[in-house]
């Protein structure tokens, strides 16, 4: 894929690291945001999350440029691919949709980060739907490798294919769209569960979140959970295992909870993350996510995965 | 830890790695299992888990020894650390544990591997109560670091405690007992939603474990999902979060499903995971993932994690 002119809409968190990820993959980003005096915040992120991907590609990316317009159109009229991270409104979205198509060329696609709106309620007034497609990535997208995908049109999805390969992401293409797509469906499941077991007192915060860390969570990084079943189920794989202990599973689901977000219980999962963080704020957290996350695509990238 | 004996009962898949790691962690192991002919497919499990370990250690391991034996009694006649890695019965664990507490020394602790039952109903007919502790590993055991740990007695918890660390594996302790423990609760939890997305037509079974890997299980290999959401909540933390999006998760988990595990969903699974193994034995997934996580395991060591 050559390079190209990439319009990022909207430069908060996920905007940011987007850009940081198509301009180190050699597009050239054009990026507007309506906020004031954002681009200050802008090119220090940008700045680090550049070191960050030439770390992991040992240096030799060919960069494009990066540069902060004060209009949608601006940013829009040259670009080839539109990303839009706008907050999760329907009507500022829509709004949005409408400048964007009043002023990009005729194979322009524009593709939106939204994190819990559909295809369908966004591209609902859109003349060009079939060059629409919902792209979202998993924070931080210049790290995470998943962008998971709808877009009816053929075409348009083989479009986002190339586009995100071309960035060595993993796309995950819906058969259907959901709210939530596919990953933070999962992993709001799992969180319920997470604040019920505080809940309950079973284990503090903490302790939760080191078992996720150096259990499930460290084998789901390797594999998913529909195949730790069929590993589970020895040499007869997932059939036996549904054989043998699907019955056990149903049991195991109904004792499951749903807890109830009280005042009380938010202050408990609070004050139990502050324990967790012993004094680290969420910026010397992020870096640390950020140190293991490389060393794991390093090794991963070593291994040829 | 100085080295001691230490007996494991029950030489199936954790069995095995159990063994194997208490071996290369320079303890005396002594093995039983009541099966016929059991001990050429030990061997072949352990050799291959030692050599394993001693890569992830650098080579640089002082190894005990490793003797297959008869009858429980000469198991733990000698043992400091009894390991039960029995079937998940009852009556079956009951009766073995009467011949383990006839047979052991004063000071022996008693430790049962089981994912699915509980402290209270498994130490119910022990005299020796105090002494006895569930020690849930993560499969498998002699890589995967979580161990989740229930003992009232706070003798045995730090015993416990002690016994683990110096395997370089991560005990947890519950501050009450659940079934599932920890990690089988988040895992039965993501699970459920991740056959109700395969049942809702929204993605198949490699889609969903493909973005799993990708994006949540990788970040939780990193971070926990208490300590994901301090994060989503930006420099406010979780406090800012629950304020802002709590309601928004409570509107997710309504729509979350449980699937109803009839015939023809089984079928759709396990064509679905047919698909992703694409060929793959249940044998080659194993080693792929023992490989990754040896992996993943050496680049957090590399960095002092």
């Amino acid at each position: 894929m050559g390079r190209r002119t990439v319009a990022v809409l909207g430069a908060g968190l996920i905007g940011q690291s987007w850009s940081a990820l198509f301009a180190a993959y050699g597009h050239d980003v054009i990026v507007w945001d309506p906020a004031d005096d954002w681009t200050p915040g802008f090119h220090a992120f940008v700045d680090r999350a550049l070191r960050q991907i030439r770390a992991l590609e040992s240096g030799d990316i060919l960069e494009g440029t990066i540069r902060c317009t004060p209009t949608i159109e601006e940013a829009v009229a040259s670009a080839s691919w539109v990303q839009e991270n706008a907050p999760e409104s329907v009507p500022l979205k829509h709004e949005l949709y409408a400048r964007v198509e009043a002023a990009i060329g005729p194979e322009t696609i524009i593709a939106s980060s939204t994190s819990s709106l559909t295809w369908s309620v966004l591209s609902e007034p859109l003349a060009l739907k079939e060059r629409f497609v919902t792209a979202h990535p998993f924070n931080p997208p210049h790290l995470m490798p998943l962008v998971e995908i709808f877009a009816p049109d053929a075409r348009t999805r083989d479009a986002a294919h190339r586009f995100f390969t071309g960035l060595e992401r993993r796309p995950v293409f819906l058969e259907k769209e959901a709210v939530g797509h596919i990953a933070n469906r999962l992993a709001s499941a799992l969180w319920r569960e997470a604040v019920h077991i505080v809940d309950q007192g079973i284990a503090s915060v903490a302790d939760v979140d080191a078992a996720l860390v150096h259990g499930p969570g460290l084998r789901w990084s390797v594999q998913g959970a529909h195949m730790a079943y069929h590993l589970g189920g020895g040499p007869g794989g997932l059939d036996a295992y549904l054989r043998h202990l699907g019955p056990s599973q149903v049991r195991r689901w109904a004792t499951l909870g749903t807890p109830d977000l009280t005042e009380a219980l938010c202050r408990r999962l609070v004050q139990g993350i502050e324990d967790e963080a012993a004094g680290r704020s969420v910026s010397d957290l992020e870096s640390e996510r950020d140190a293991a996350l490389m060393r794991i695509l390093r090794a991963h990238r070593g291994a040829g995965q």
